[in-house]
């Protein structure tokens, strides 16, 4: 396997390596031309090429920082705010309908907690699945391995730890359910 | 009504509405000036053109992000840090020698809950409303509805989402108060 | 003593002093320059240049916003990610193999909590220390005074608001120590 093929599957990967490497170099020439754009028609197809698929409709504030961005699928109707950041080593997967709020940060990317397995280099990652028609509220932050489910709301804030189904507003650090949606 | 008026008054209104996207067109070329800008008195001047109201004395370090921009109200001696961002849909309002640290963000902008009424469009908010002699610590965010006394403290990654009187000082996850001030 | 002097030693100090005034321009105009630069072996010069020291091997992500810069002291093998952010006004001093991921913050800056006192603009900080092959999460923040052992890991979104020893992974607003690491 490529150590690109190991970072999408999760497993210990090098991170220094060539292909990776020149991916996350044409994310950043990427990010600098979509945040220099005024135009959001422009904008909107510099996304489309960036992300790895894209639906009907997308709108993205800028500044947005996505660590390869060729990792991201994002289905229609979707709108982030000011200053998405995500960290893609794993795939981000998200539904139809989705808002996200200023600030929201998608983290997929792990390291070992051993501090000599750590600074050894090798690292990993898990996946984010979010359901359909899901609103995260600003600054909100959603971890490595965590799944969504349909219609969620995501409090502004929150630190989403672990997965949840349908019809939930979650909220705090770690985020808890607070609220069950009819 | 305006939508712009109805957004204004809390209202659900229609985001997409021509003189509202000229209004944010407006504010994503007042911040791209802004934040370009190395010479503080020219960012000075810029801020007073961009703000709805500023007293004697405003500071803005940059990069600043602001929804509308024209929505925010603040009086004398106004310091903001680096990477304000302020969704101002309903009006903010921020009384005098108010301090507010890096990352600081206020959401006005609010959603309905219900999945099939959010994705419909319509959108509303609710003001914020801070005090005089406020200090807002780093990356605390203030949430929509949300009216603070006077010489309220505000700890560094608070999320703020209920409102509190005087001489206070409050943080968390959510915010609560964990200190009076004499 | 200057007010440079007065301010790294943790006394109250007047920031609008000339000399920390030209530090701070100092500090932006780098910050300009690293954060429109795509070429990481010429940022890695001007984050060189920027630093109080720097060890062998650093790669820092843009955009990166240091108050100072010049009292940032960091070991061996230093990676930060996008958006790192720090106000040192009292020396942050980080250990051999650290890893940053985006939007970490560190905050050495403080204001009195008595509103006149605040307002009357005299302010003053505490030093951060972090030991060897800390990974720091996404988001997370670390507060004035605070140190922290070996191999700490600190959760994403965490808010630390005091000192911990080696060894531990610790998280929430604010942070305790969730598991200790073998």
């Amino acid at each position: 396997m490529s150590e690109k093929e190991k970072m999408l599957a999760g497993q210990m990967y090098d991170a220094s390596d060539a292909e990776l490497s020149a991916l996350r170099h044409q994310a950043r020439v990427y990010r600098q031309q979509v945040n220099q754009e005024l135009d959001s028609s422009k904008r909107t197809q510099i996304m489309k090429e960036w992300l790895g698929k894209t639906g009907d409709k997308i709108y993205v504030e800028t500044p947005v920082t996505l660590d390869y961005g060729c990792n991201i699928f994002v289905g229609d109707h979707f709108f982030a705010n000011f200053n998405w950041t995500v960290l893609d080593t794993c795939p981000v997967t998200i539904g139809d309908n989705a808002m996200l709020g200023p600030n929201v940060q998608f983290y997929t990317a792990l390291h070992p907690l051993n501090a000599q397995e750590r600074i050894a280099g090798p690292e990993y990652g898990a996946p984010i699945t979010i359901g359909d028609n899901v609103w995260i509220g600003g600054g909100a932050m959603i971890l490595a391995g965590v799944t969504l489910g349909d219609n969620v709301v995501v409090g502004a804030g929150s630190v989403v730890t672990k997965s949840f189904g349908n019809n939930v507003v979650i909220a705090g650090n770690p985020a808890r359910v607070i609220k069950n949606i009819d």
